[in-house]
């Protein structure tokens, strides 16, 4: 297969078939080729999960392979992808059982499917976390397989390695300092953003760019382009999904405005409202984030006060100038002309989407 | 460092002061470059959490680069033992979420400490469970950049990190199936010597020497010979285990005889005694094994079945004849002669240990 220099946004979407095709593949390989009882229904648990993600972080692995020129076939970059979709797969698992979530993506979460198949329900809940705990590990176990089974030059080996390693580390560390400061109304703006850089900025965005930039063999200025784009963008998209979590069309973003709330994570706009607050909003606040039982007239008093404190102004203008600096990082690019266009294109659509 | 052929048991022992330095000193490196807030203490849990360990995977890791003639300094081969450590931590401390253990090397498990460690009483079971999933994932990550950062010889590569990704896959595998069958007393003998196989036979002992031996480049026979040797050792290393759990002295073991009964784990040891058992005794079994409520008087109960059903002596000639097995495979290895006196001693210490 051979791929032409990216353009459009379309083009960003191009790789998309082949990397499920590659996962589709890859997972029913594994369910065929079991040799434990159990295995093969693990294998396809995993595939069905796969199904209907955006795929955001394997085609901007994809896109940072062109970013640094790659050339010739573009199957390893899609490997290599489908390797960092498989290890995100992990992550979300993993994520479910921490938040006790009881769907995704329009489905039921792999621990309540497990628990769902268990024949006693006195052990369904501790056994569907038990399995789900596997199911992640065997993601990530499968992803280094892809990743190991990508073929790169070894001159390249290194970087691309080194890369992975050092996203996978940050998540956890992102996802670590989330936990420790959820439910923690008086965290800083910087703590916030730290989340924020960690979890979302370097993970999904500055981090797949870079492990398919050093999969072409891209040297230190492409490498620091890939940051300089990813970091900002990456936060200005998380920072959308702030303001949406709570002013976003509930039938659009396919969830209700009340999870963010009741789950008490403080997000920008709400550190931001904190600090502008007089001090009977304050407290209003402080009691309406992370009620477990905040209703749809709750949710509304909260949304008045983010506006009326500014907070919401404030994070609009914190998403603009992080477009902005993302745009700005393009234009002195070492990117082909092409690659730049589809990145700006990416960066339209992170931070102007309605869901 | 250069390391002589290995000739007696404690030869075996050897390298675990060199892959004990390598985990401390790498997590304490972690610990002091960390970036994010946290992250540092994370390093430092699993550096403490290492302490104690048997080492028994490393070891083999490293007699395996010896038994395939891995010559020149044993660094490399250390440190891809330590990272077979490090997997073996992420599997430790997400079986004891799995399996809500309280201790493990006589200390609190992990999500215990992190439990301990949070303010809201209310919340500090979740949190401790959700931080112990990051953790053990974390060890999982840091376990693939020693992988990743072991000097290898390029010929040699593809099979080592096969193997490692096979070793982990397959444990995954072993650890579902023995989830699928707690509880569940009416598994054949077949399904309960599955489990020991992928979870402790290959994951203990043939894939590590496996390992050790790719990393050394060995070939086909010097693989063939770590699965003869590996896998009956390893079943006789889990059945002898399974029996000191029921019949060992409780103060050698540091642990109480009731863990294993109370859990309801259907071990070899059960299910004969379930086979050769009247009505009667098979009906009381039933109703003692995986009772939460097992006390003493109850397990001396089931040890007489035990006995009194010849499933003990049937467990100990399965002991012996892999015990056998392990040693004709030695035999004709082609290992080194000073490999084979040390697995000699090794299989001897599996079997007869008391603790």
């Amino acid at each position: 297969m051979s791929v032409e220099t990216l353009s459009a946004e379309s083009d960003f979407f191009a790789p998309r078939a082949a990397i499920d095709d590659l996962l589709g593949e890859f997972l029913t390989q594994k369910a065929h080729s079991a040799s434990v009882p159990g295995q093969s229904a693990l294998a396809l648990l995993l595939r069905d999960f796969l199904v209907g993600g955006k795929r955001v972080r394997p085609l901007l692995c994809v896109t940072g392979w062109h970013a640094a020129g790659g050339q010739g076939s573009s199957a390893p970059a899609v490997r290599l992808a489908a390797s960092i979709e498989l290890a995100h797969a992990c992550a979300l698992i993993h994520d479910d059982i921490m938040d006790a979530a009881d769907s995704r993506r329009g489905r039921p979460t792999i621990h309540r499917l497990l628990a769902g198949h268990h024949r006693l329900p006195s052990m369904a809940e501790r056994f569907g976390a038990a399995g789900a705990i596997l199911v992640g590990d065997l993601a990530l176990v499968w992803s280094d397989e892809l990743l190991h089974t990508t073929p790169m030059p070894d001159a390249h080996r290194t970087a691309v390695l080194r890369c992975v390693d050092l996203a996978r580390a940050e998540l956890i560390a992102g996802q670590h300092l989330d936990l420790l400061t959820t439910g923690d109304l008086d965290v800083s703006v910087e703590t916030a953003l730290t989340v924020v850089r960690y979890k979302t900025a370097k993970y999904t965005v500055e981090r797949p760019l870079q492990v398919g930039a050093a999969l072409a063999g891209g040297g230190q200025p492409v490498m620091d382009a890939c940051s300089a784009y990813g970091v900002p963008l990456g936060e200005a998209f998380q920072l959308r999904d702030d303001v949406l979590g709570v002013f976003g069309d509930p039938d659009r973003m396919g969830k209700s405005h009340l999870d963010d709330l009741r789950e008490g994570k403080c997000t920008s706009l709400i550190v931001h409202a904190l600090r502008a607050a007089g001090p009977a909003e304050a407290a209003r606040l402080r009691a309406l984030i992370g009620d477990p039982h905040l209703g749809e007239q709750e949710a509304a008093e909260v949304r008045a006060i983010l506006t009326g404190t500014g907070a919401r102004a404030a994070v609009e203008r914190m998403i603009e100038e992080r477009h902005r600096q993302a745009l700005d990082a393009l234009a002195s690019a070492p990117f082909p002309h092409g690659v730049v266009r589809t990145l700006e294109a990416v960066a339209e659509a992170a931070v102007r989407r309605t869901a």
